[in-house]
């Protein structure tokens, strides 16, 4: 890998030549993000096997490339009759609008399941995000506040890397969508790679990011994570697979602190295991873990519960393990609470919980592998927020 | 399988020359089961590979038969060194205090994690406990209520079928306790099978009923079910199946009725699969998921919300899909919400929601097979329990 220094940019997707746009009408909104020519693209989708029509024509779509891509939030378009006649139309009057080919349009819908489009409330706004379309750092931000739903918080971001640029707009996952827990994201980037090698790239990205990403267990039928590349910036794919994956895991991390009524983020590392499924699983079950979430909620260092969510998955020895507890950031402070299997004072690990952000580091002792996995407490807001959506 | 109707009894575990006790100090309780000679005793335990000292013996055990079991609530006794020699020695106590051999007597705990048992304690409730022995519904009852940790109500049920008696007591599992999630149940019977019959028996009823409750998806380390059999009964392996089958879903529903912050009680059918692992996973997928769960306490048919869940799990086609939501007991009243993949009204899935029972059946069109899963609402004060728990 060469050397260098990921730096934050201002461009959001709209580095190079890519324009972006976004409107909105009340709880619906609709988003676009364009380039000149067609890009190559790759996409990684749901494993649901329920998915939206948004995610069925991008699946058949995507080996086009993608020149444009119209997101839509409010409804998933999932569940639904004509649903995929809906979603093709929303496509041809993008291409149309935008004079190109209609091959060449990604779609992503989030929102509530089951109900058909509003088709002429989405014809007007494709109309208006056309015309709003911009080079801008504000054309940017105005698609990432177009595709929120129940997110509190805006997310974007772009970085730079030895040259190659990469910009990306989110929305939250898990607790975030009452009605269909749904993520998404798309991603701009100039680097010079084969569809193949950008499709590659992106799978092992998401796998770090937001595979490891544990809101609330739900599973939504319109995930989609997009990559479309202009191409211009040669470069090798050592660096854009470390750029791409700073960028995917700041991503999972901004939609963990977001989850819906979280009040702390948290990461969670297992490392020390024999194999890589053992630190992935065992890191997923305790950032998943309800009774770890509330005992988060609480502030309470409840090593018990790490211990025991940690069992449901991973075969250990209790007499062999470590559990830290860690601020993240500058100035770090770190509480011991488990050492060798041994039980330390927990005064320090009540003070690292008290902060908004930390991890929880497990040493099993046993290996060389690591995984971390990000979420969120699990707080009595989350339970209004979907309990009363309707 | 002979006629004959399931007669609901008095007697709890206290049937034929059974004898229990209960006692309590504080939030520290201990209960007792005991019979006049070596019960053949079958036992299903935790899958999690960490396990408390009280599974770990009565798995080294439990070959032996048991002749007494003795039960501490208020500690779980699992991550702690010398856990292993304190539950040898509580049953060392209790063989002595009993005149038995120790290699006769099973154990559980439930509770917190991590902390050592107070063992003086511990020596003064057996003493009290065994003094108190007593063969009649009273000792049942006093057995169950001192294996209560968060519980609000106690769980005994007993049963008698063509000549077969059983009898229980349990604890609640998942959002039930606080620290570990533990669920026990004690099962006593006059049944005539071989130690082998009786163990086959039990898992196929565990696998029915507690395997398919579904609380919070947290496991515990010392989740204990055993079955003791005084043999005086000679009877078919299928009619003890089903009285067996019978008296472990009440359990199960009465588990879940009480979970920690639940305020309804669902059980969640899957028919028409094409297997038996889709109707299994379908309808655990449905019970366990936090979406449902949330949409449940606000009364809100969020059809969308099964679909998603089912999918995560279940391969199936949308058009062919009934959702269907129905009151448990008499005077049934039924709401179609989806029939065929298209949507009905919701009003009267709407008013069956208003109940504190009710069941969700999901029929998919494509086989013989089904499922039923028992769970119960996730609400607020969930959070709150396991929030300030410490």
């Amino acid at each position: 890998m060469s050397v260098g220094r990921i730096v934050k940019t201002e461009w959001g997707v709209c580095i190079d030549n890519f324009k972006a746009s976004g409107v909105r009408e009340g709880k619906y909104g609709l988003a676009l993000i364009v380039n000149d020519s067609i890009c190559k693209t790759a996409g990684v989708f749901t494993t649901n096997r329920i998915k939206s029509a948004s995610v069925m024509l991008d699946k058949k779509r995507i080996d086009n490339g993608f020149q444009a891509i119209v997101i839509n939030s409010g409804n998933a378009n999932s569940c639904v009759k004509d649903g995929l006649r809906d979603a093709e139309e929303i496509c041809k009057m993008t291409a149309k609008r935008l004079n190109i080919n209609e091959r060449n349009v990604g779609i992503a819908s989030t929102g509530i399941i089951g109900k058909r489009l509003n088709m002429e409330l989405i014809g007007i706004l494709i109309d208006k995000a056309c015309k709003l379309l911009s080079n801008s750092s504000n054309g940017s931000k105005n698609a990432a506040r177009a595709i929120m739903t129940t997110d509190t918080k805006m997310k974007e971001l772009s970085i730079e890397y030895n040259g190659i640029k990469i910009g990306g707009i989110a929305k939250g996952a898990g607790m975030i969508a009452p009605d269909l827990a749904t993520m998404l994201c798309f991603l701009t980037t100039n680097a010079n790679l084969s569809r193949y090698d950008l499709q590659n790239a992106l799978e092992i990205a998401v796998d770090e990011s937001f595979n490891m990403l544990v809101i609330d267990n739900d599973m939504s039928t319109n995930d989609t994570v997009l990559l479309m590349s202009n191409g211009k910036k040669k470069c090798t794919k050592d660096d854009f697979q470390y750029a791409l994956n700073y960028i995917t895991k700041e991503f999972a991390r901004m939609i963990a602190s977001d989850g819906e009524g979280a009040t702390k983020f948290m990461e969670v590392e297992v490392k020390g295991a024999k194999n890589r499924d053992d630190a992935r699983n065992g890191a997923k079950a305790i950032v998943s873990s309800s009774l770890v979430k509330s005992a988060i909620h609480g502030e309470n260092p409840n090593w018990g519960r790490i211990a025991a969510a940690l069992g449901s998955k991973v075969d250990y020895e209790f007499e062999n393990i470590d559990i830290i507890f860690e601020t993240c950031g500058k100035n770090k402070r770190t509480a011991v609470v488990i050492e060798g299997g041994e039980v330390n004072d927990l005064k320090g690990a009540r003070e690292v919980l008290k902060n908004d952000n930390f991890r929880i580091i497990v040493d099993l002792h046993s290996g060389e592998e690591r995984a971390v996995a990000f979420g969120c407490d699990l707080s009595p807001e989350y339970i209004h927020i979907n309990a009363e959506y309707s």
